[in-house]
């Protein structure tokens, strides 16, 4: 380990010292060390303890739009102004069950909206949007940002592997956070989204801010808290930002997996799907159209009329899918029954996120293959009534080896009693510039 | 990056993130952390991240003591009970002009305990004991631990570089810290200190702990947490231990720097030398004596006897020094004048530090040489009366192009005014187990 060479404009230990001394970092700090982080001058030694210093001391908001604005200078931004179409996109800041993504982009390009969504892979118990469409059989994500804009123009939506050009300091950073513990600190989470989602051009952004035991944000605080934060962030950026703060408390939908998560969006395409996966689906798509100023259209409408189906159709097929095949099903189930008769008044995300990650569903860590028919499915909601014996949940896997740890991640995770459980409404709050 | 291997006890982020989180560390979470570090299975940007995390949340006395007792185990211990000689160590936390090693050493062993001084090299201000001694012509730092036994038995003195093998955990820690702004935490000072004095095998053991603004603390509170920390860690371990608190508001002595250093040492040993370095020298050496059980021999007469200066003559003539040989002297000298006549005030002990090691008696990473000869010797110490023009400072350098940036270091850091300023003792408290 060798210290900052001197040539530079600032030395490591003077700005991680200024922080853990509960100091402002200053612009031309926080530009160094985020561009000399990127060239390597910076150690990831160095970088982790200022993480760590972050995370424990805090960034005001002008700190974090500074450490946001390096990050986006830190590589390429792209640019949607030669379409024909206005653009929203969307990010979720992850949950269980959470397939949103995949009937949201086809229904808002169906009511005329573009929607390009830049998706990474998942690591841990929150699944990766790419990881679910990998599941059918022929979809590729990785397009060139050519074959990108075309496929944005001519079907109005795109989900597809983020380039290595936008914000490599985050790509960096983001690797280091995993493994040094510093992933949950506002300022790092909301700078890290933002820098991407502003880096990648569009015109207008809906948040989608999950809260409860299966999200980052375990409390409605913390959760608004990193709302307001990403949303000064965008507005500032000159995007027009607007934040729902949803239920993360218990899996959104029935299904959690790769090939179970496309099945249940192809079902809500169809017009049907579980309760509370099209209120989430619409309100986010009411948010993406008034954003990028289209009031005119109520998606219900279109969702009940079978264009979004058409748009999803066209989609899968640009990128190489083929949206009828069959959809891998797993070598092996195990069903959980419920264990007396009643009302299930919990069930837990995290759960069953952690299940469905030992499934095969999910990955330990970067590069690992994941399972595309692992996962979970649900029987009943908070809320169902409940027989005993009933099957409550299945299982599925093609390693059955993973059966017992997935098991012993569901301890607890459930709860059948004689309480009245509302299903309540997924959106909790709504956060505006 | 890549996560813990699955076969290991714990995972790294698991305990990172529980001191992140305020939570203690149990002791399994401890010895596995500092041994898998030292194994290389722990990334040093994992450790930097815990060390910052243990900076900023602390840890309690237990989490301390077996922190330090896991970097013992890292490595080798050393055993002393083969002496026939008593033995009692010395450590100082560092501070500017402080060479009391040097004649406390031989002092020491001439009233009959012997002293194994497993010493460093300087980084930063303050200066590094074997930088100061390999100013000596011939001089050799380096010895097997059977010539270090050897010499102890034959003359009862030694100072010389701590072998790689005594906690190697610490060794890589402290490097790292160096480089991550985390070398300022009392857990991780009082660990690091005490588990090389333990490992090294000393009968009993006396800390200078300094205090003021040339040393790590500051202030008293602080100075005297550490202390507590380190006598409660060696007692604790079967270590006699005590502590004394002196001040280091002002550099010790009249000399800062290599060879000029090494020659207010031998004015000591030949009964002469500043009137604060040899109080603090007789005032440490009695509680070597005292804490190795020889209560009946006063120093002071030890050192005007002059058997102490044969002891050193002895001491550097078996490491291959010349005592008598005639020590370097620098290329170009630059005075400092008193701009007023009054009362020298204040002489900031950090100003000379950083002086004296931009003029070339430091070094600014670990491997790079020293100028034997650079230094600063000041002509009056707080208290003394001083009159407009005379010399208050010179430094000393082979390269003159330092001056300038030492001078630097220089300004505000001296004041000559009408107050009266007693010169005070350099002992302002003990701490005992």
């Amino acid at each position: 380990m060798t210290p900052t060479p001197i040539t530079e404009a600032f030395d490591a230990v003077e700005v991680i010292a200024a922080k853990r001394d509960k100091h402002e970092l200053t612009d031309a700090q926080i530009d160094w060390v985020v561009d000399a982080y990127t060239r390597d001058v910076v150690a990831n030694e160095q970088m982790s303890a200022l993480a760590m210093a972050i995370l424990l001391n805090g960034m005001n908001r002008r700190e974090i739009a500074r450490w946001t604005a390096a990050m986006i200078a830190s590589g390429e931004r792209m640019d949607f102004s030669s379409l024909s179409w206005p653009t929203a996109d969307k990010h979720s800041t992850g949950g269980v069950g959470d397939k949103i993504t995949l009937p949201l982009a086809p229904l808002v390009a169906a009511c005329g909206v573009a929607v390009p969504q830049l998706s990474g892979r998942g690591l841990g118990h929150t699944g990766g949007t790419l990881d679910k469409l990998e599941s059918i059989p022929g979809w590729n994500a990785a397009l060139s940002n050519e074959q990108m804009l075309h496929q944005l123009e001519d079907i109005g939506a795109v989900i597809c592997a983020a380039g290595s050009g936008l914000a490599p300091a985050d790509k960096k950073l983001y690797a280091l956070r995993d493994v040094t513990a510093t992933v949950e600190a506002i300022p790092l989470i909301a700078s890290s989204i933002m820098s991407k989602k502003i880096a990648e051009g569009t015109g207008s952004l809906v948040l989608d801010v999950k809260v409860g035991t299966g999200a980052f944000m375990k409390n409605l605080a913390d959760a608004r808290e990193l709302a307001e934060t990403m949303v000064a962030l965008g507005t500032d950026a000159g995007v027009k930002t607007v934040a729902l703060l949803t239920d993360m408390s218990t899996p959104l939908g029935l299904k959690a997996g790769n090939a179970l998560e496309v099945a249940e969006s192809v079902e809500v395409l169809a017009g049907g799907g579980p309760a509370d996966v099209v209120e989430l689906t619409l309100a986010l798509a009411r948010e993406m159209l008034a954003a990028a100023g289209k009031t005119d259209i109520d998606p219900a409408g279109v969702l009940a009329s079978g264009k979004a189906m058409d748009v999803w159709k066209r989609m899968i097929t640009a990128q190489g899918g083929d949206p009828d095949a069959a959809l891998p099903v797993s070598k092996e189930t195990h069903t959980v029954n419920a264990p007396a008769s009643g009302t299930l008044v919990r069930l837990d995300a995290m759960g069953v996120g952690v299940a469905a990650w030992r499934l095969g569903a999910g990955r330990s860590r970067p590069g690992e293959a994941v399972q595309a028919a692992a996962g979970v499915v649900l029987h009943a909601k908070p809320g169902d009534s409940v027989v005993e014996g009933q099957p409550l949940l299945t299982l599925h896997t093609d390693t059955p080896v993973r059966f017992a740890r997935s098991l012993a991640a569901l301890e607890g995770a459930f709860e059948v009693g004689d309480r009245l459980a509302g299903a309540g409404s997924v959106v909790l709050d709504r956060v505006i510039g």
